[in-house]
C-alpha cells in the first residue's frame, strides 16, 4: 500500500507503543516484543508496556531492546494540580519500577545525573531545559555537609544539567555528558528530552519511561549519538514527551485517509485498485513528488505548545524531586 | 476542484501576495487589485506591491482595500550582519513610502506606538516582542527634557508595547491597545505580528507591510478583533513575517499534488474524473474525513526557527531604529 | 542625631511597617496611627496591622492614610510546598479582609485586574511580571462562554497585564494601566511590585498588602506616579515584597551603628557630643560628602535573589488564585 | 587605621587595577608587579597592563601571576553601535596579544572552548551565559564538513558552554568545564564572568582580560575552584566584567569616608586620634558590631543593570566572533 511507502521513507516516531501499534494495524505480530497494558478508568491513565526482548525484535521496531513504559493520560496537559501531583506519584513509581530492574547500587544512596536535553529557545524542544528548572538537586549540600546535616539516614545526590544543542555549543549532547559523567561518576542518569510522535492525539498526553535511555533520531532535535550504558558507561532512564509531529508525517497520515476513503467510496472504488498496480519504483516517484521538500526540518505542534510544555515538565521534575528527595525512612 | 474545496474550508494565510497569486495560478484576474513588481538582483530582494483599490476586490481577496508591500529575500535568515542592514534600511524606506501615502502630521515630530503582538512564550509567535525587546523607545525621553535637550531640532516620540495574548491577559490586544492610545494618542501605531503563510517557502524569508493594519486571522494566534483606524482611531501600518503555516494548509497542498499527479498519471487518469463526479455535499464529507480534527489549533514551522525569530526581528527593530530615531536635518 | 539627618536626606521604605518602628526607636507616638500585632507561634507567621486614620497621621509617616497588613515569616524563601500553600491561604485571608473593608459590588462576581508592575529583565524588580505569569486568568472565558458553561453559579473575571518600565515603553505604568481600565472597567486593580525596605532583614521575608495602592517612589524601579482611586478611578490593592534596600540606606544604617559604638566607647565618648556641635548645614555637608554620588540608582540585593523572587512571586499567584478561582457554594 | 582592618576583613575586588591601586593610595610600592598605562583621548579609552611577575608578588597581590589588561571606557554601556564596533575590536586585538604571550598551536586552526560563567536567573550574574548567546560557534560546522566546505583555508573550531551555577547543576563548574575539555580537547579555553569590583564607578565600564584564568573568588557567585592550567590542563583566558560591588565595601568605603572627614574636621579632630588609641582587638570587635551580618551574601548594582550587561555582553561577542571567525588570508 502507499502508505507503507511513505511510512518507510518519512513517517517517524519517538513512541515504542506507536511503532508497535504500527504493526497491530497491519495485523502483525511482531516476534520478541511484548505488550502489557492497564488501565485504571477512575484516573483515566492508561500504563502501556512495550518490552523488546530480542535483536530481532529490536531491529524490526526500530528500537534498542529493553522495556518501554507509556503513561497516557488525555487531561495531562490541563492545570489541575491535584490531578498533576497524582500523575507525578505514577511516574515516580514506574520510574522505581525500572531501577529495580537495573542493576544500581543501594537505591537510598544514589548519585543520579539528570540531563535535560533540548533546546531552550525552542518552545516544544525546551522539555528537558523547562524540566531541570524545577528540580532539586542535592549533590553539592550532601558533598559538602554529608547527608547527617541534612537530617537524613540516607540521602541521594542529585546533580543536573542542561547541554543545550550543537548550534549553540559547536558540540553533541553526549560528547558534554560524557565529560560531566567521567567527572562525577554517578550511578545513573535520567534523560529527558521532547519526543516525535506519529499521532497529533499523543502530543502532551503521554509519557514515555524507558530503561534504554535516548537513541538517535529520538528528540525535536537530532541527536546524532545515542545516551546509554554503551556510550556513556553508566545505565541510562530516558523519559520522555511527544511534543511535535514531524510535518511529513501529518501529510503521510492524510495520504492514508484519502486512500481508505476512496476504497470505500464506491464511486472512488477503481482508485485503490489503481495505485494497486503501481509499481515500486513508480509508487517512489508520487510520494517524493507529494511530499514537499520543504517540510524537512518542519515539525507540526499546537498554538497553545506553551502552557503544555509548563504543565507537563513540572509535574515530571515533581516525580523525580518525590523519588530522589523524600525521605526514606531509616 | 477538490482543492478548491479544501482552500474555502482550511487554506489560510496572512500575505496578500499570497492571495493574489492564487487566482492568478486558476487564470483569474481580480477586479480592482493591481500587482506592481520590482526586483534587484544585486541583492535578490524582490518587493511586490498589492493594492486593493475596491471593496469588490477587497471581498474577492478577503483583506482589507489598501496597500500590501512584500519583500522576499532569500538569505533574510541567514546571519549577516551588512545584509540585514541593507534590509533594514529598505524597510525603513518602504515605511516612509507607505506613511507619505496617509494623513499624517509633520513628520518629523511624530508620536508613534509600535505593537509586539504575539506570545512571547511560543518562540514562532515571539517575532512583535522581540522587535519591541530590541527598539530604542524615546517618548518618556522628549517628554521630560523636551527635543532640544536631546540636541535635535526635530523629534519623533518613540513608544512600545508588547500586549501580549489573551490566555495569559484574559483580554483582547484591541482592549489593551485601545486604552493606551486614548491616553497617550500616538500619530500612527505600527503593528508587529507573526503570520500564517500558505507556502513554507516564504517562512522567515518574507516581511508584509499593510497600510490597513492587522485585521482578524492575521498571526500565529487569532486576533478576533482588527488593529486598524476603525478600531484605535489612529492609523495602523501592520509589519508581518510568515513564521509558521497551518498544518491544515500542509495537508492540502499534499491533496493538491496527489490530484495533479493523478491527472497526469496514465494509470490513474481515472481518479480525476471520478473525483469531478463528486457533488458538493460529499466533497464536504470527504474533506472533512480527510483533515483530521486534531490538525485543528496546530501549525507547521522550522526546526531552527529561534534563529529566524532572531535575526529578523532584530532586523525589524534597526528599521524602525533607523527611521525615527536618525537625526532629521534641520 | 547626624542619623536622623542621613534618614531625612536618603533612608527609604516603602513598608508602612517600617516607617512606624522608626518613630518607636525614637519613643516617638504618632498620632492618628494605629498598630496590632498578632503572632502565630506554629507558623511564625507575624501580621502587623499598621492603620493610619488622619491626614495628619499620613503627612508624619510619609504614606497615605489607609490600611497596611504585613506579614513576616522567617522561612518565606525556603522551597517547602507545604508551608508556602499556608503562606498562600493566609495572604488569601488577609486580601478578603481587606476588600471586605471596600465598597465593592458583589463579591463573588467581580472583575479585578490584576497588575505586575517592575522589569522582567532585572532579576529583584521581575516579582510583579511573575506573579502575573503563574495567575489564573479567567475574564475572556467568563465573557465567551458565560459562567454557567464553567459549572458555577458565580465567576469572578480575571484579567492580568504587565505594564512594562518606562525605559521599555516610553510610557508611564500609570498611562497604560488607566488606559485598560478605561476599556474593561474592573471592579478593583490589585497591583504587585517590588520594593525596597531599609532593613535587609526583611528583604523577601515579608509580604505588604495594602488598601491604598502603589504609591510614588514605591518599588525597584521610581514610579512617578501613584496607582489608587484617585489616579485610576477604581480601588487598587497594592501587594508588594521587599526585595532591595537602596545602597544609601545601607550606608546610612553603618553609620548609625558606628555612632552608637562611638556613644558607648570610653575612648570616643567625645564623639557623640563633638557631632551634636554641628549644625544643619554643616551636617547636610557632611552627609554629602559621605554618600557617594555613585551610590544613587543603586540598590543592595542577596545573591540568590533568583531563587527567592521565584518563591515568593508563586506564593503570591497561588494565594490570587484560591480568591479568585475557587468556586464559591452557592 | 580602622579602613584597613576593614579592607583586611571585607573588601573584595576581581580586578587586579584595582589592587594594585590599593597599594598606590599607601603609597606602597609592590615588588615583583609592573603598571603600565595607555589612554587614548579621542576614544577615551584606558588601557592599564598589571603584570605579575613573581610569587612574592603574587602573594601580596592576592592573584596568581600573570599579565591583566584593563580596558576602561566611560561610555562602555551607552548604547552606541559604532562605538561598541571600535570597543569589540580593541577587546579582540588585546586577546589575540595575550595569546601570542601563550604557547599555542598554529593560531589559524585554534580549537577554542568558550566559558560562558554565571547564574542567567540572575541579572548581574548573567554577563557569562549571555555572551554565548551572541557567539558564532563553528566546531561541529568544521568537523562536520572541513574548513574547505567554508570556503576558508584556516577555520578555527569555536565551541560553547553554558555550564551554569552549584546550585542549579549540583556540581562545581570546573567539574562540568574538566570533564568537557577532557572530552573535545580544545588548544584555548575562554571564561567570561561578571566580577566583583570596589569602586561602584568601575561597573559596567571595565574590562578585565587576564592570561591566569578565573580564580577562586572571583565573579558575582564564588567559584571554589580556579579555572586555570593547573585544574584544567589547558590554558585559559579570563575576560571579566565588574558589574557589582559586596556591600560590605560601600559600607567599608562609606567608613573611610567619614573618618577622613572627621580628620579634616576643625570640631571632630579629636575622633581620628581616638580611633587611632585602639588596639587590634578593639577594632575587630567595632568591625564586627559595624558591619550587619545581613550583609554577607548581599551585592550592590545599578537599577538600570539590564541594559548595561546586555549592551557589554554583546561587545564582547563581538570582539570573539571577530578575532575567531574572520577569515584569515590565505
Amino acid at each position: 500500500m502507499i502508505y507503507k511507502m511513505l511510512d518507510r521513507y518519512s513517517v517517524r516516531t519517538d513512541l515504542a507503543l506507536e511503532e508497535k501499534e504500527r504493526f497491530e494495524s497491519d495485523h502483525v505480530e511482531v516476534p520478541g516484543v511484548i505488550l502489557e497494558e492497564d488501565y485504571d478508568a477512575q484516573s483515566e491513565i492508561r500504563i502501556t508496556k512495550v518490552k523488546i526482548e530480542t535483536e530481532n525484535g529490536a531491529k524490526i521496531m526500530g528500537k534498542p531492546a529493553g522495556t518501554y513504559l507509556t503513561m497516557e493520560a488525555p487531561n495531562m496537559s490541563v492545570p489541575d494540580e491535584d490531578y498533576h501531583r497524582e500523575i507525578s506519584k505514577k511516574v515516580a513509581t514506574y520510574l522505581n519500577k525500572l531501577m529495580e530492574g537495573m542493576e544500581l547500587p543501594d537505591r537510598q544512596d544514589l548519585s543520579v545525573l539528570i540531563v535535560g536535553l533540548g533546546n531552550r529557545q525552542v518552545t516544544p524542544d525546551a522539555l528537558g531545559p523547562n524540566v531541570v528548572d524545577n528540580l532539586v538537586v542535592t549533590r553539592h549540600i550532601v558533598k559538602e555537609y554529608g547527608k547527617y546535616a541534612m537530617g537524613m539516614e540516607h540521602a541521594n545526590q542529585v546533580s543536573a544539567i542542561v547541554p543545550g544543542v550543537m548550534g549553540q555549543t559547536g558540540m553533541e549532547s553526549v560528547e558534554i555528558i560524557k565529560g560531566v559523567v567521567d567527572q562525577i561518576k554517578p550511578d545513573l542518569i535520567i534523560a529527558v528530552d521532547a519526543l516525535a510522535a506519529r499521532n497529533t492525539r499523543r502530543l502532551h498526553r503521554t509519557i514515555q519511561i524507558a530503561d534504554t535511555g535516548i537513541h538517535p533520531g529520538a528528540g525535536v532535535g537530532n541527536h546524532r549519538s545515542g545516551l546509554n550504558k554503551e556510550t556513556l558507561g553508566v545505565p541510562v532512564i530516558g523519559i520522555g514527551v511527544p511534543t511535535v509531529v514531524d510535518a511529513a508525517t501529518i501529510v503521510s497520515d492524510t495520504m492514508e485517509n484519502l486512500i481508505h476513503s476512496m476504497e470505500e467510496s464506491q464511486i472512488l472504488k477503481g482508485v485503490g485498485e489503481a495505485l494497486s498496480t503501481y509499481n515500486e519504483a513508480e509508487k517512489y516517484e508520487l510520494i517524493k513528488k507529494l511530499i514537499s521538500p520543504h517540510l524537512n526540518g518542519m515539525f507540526v505542534t499546537p498554538k497553545d505548545v506553551d502552557e503544555m510544555i509548563k504543565q507537563i515538565s513540572f509535574t515530571i521534575s515533581e516525580a523525580m524531586n518525590i523519588l530522589f528527595n523524600s525521605e526514606v525512612p531509616a
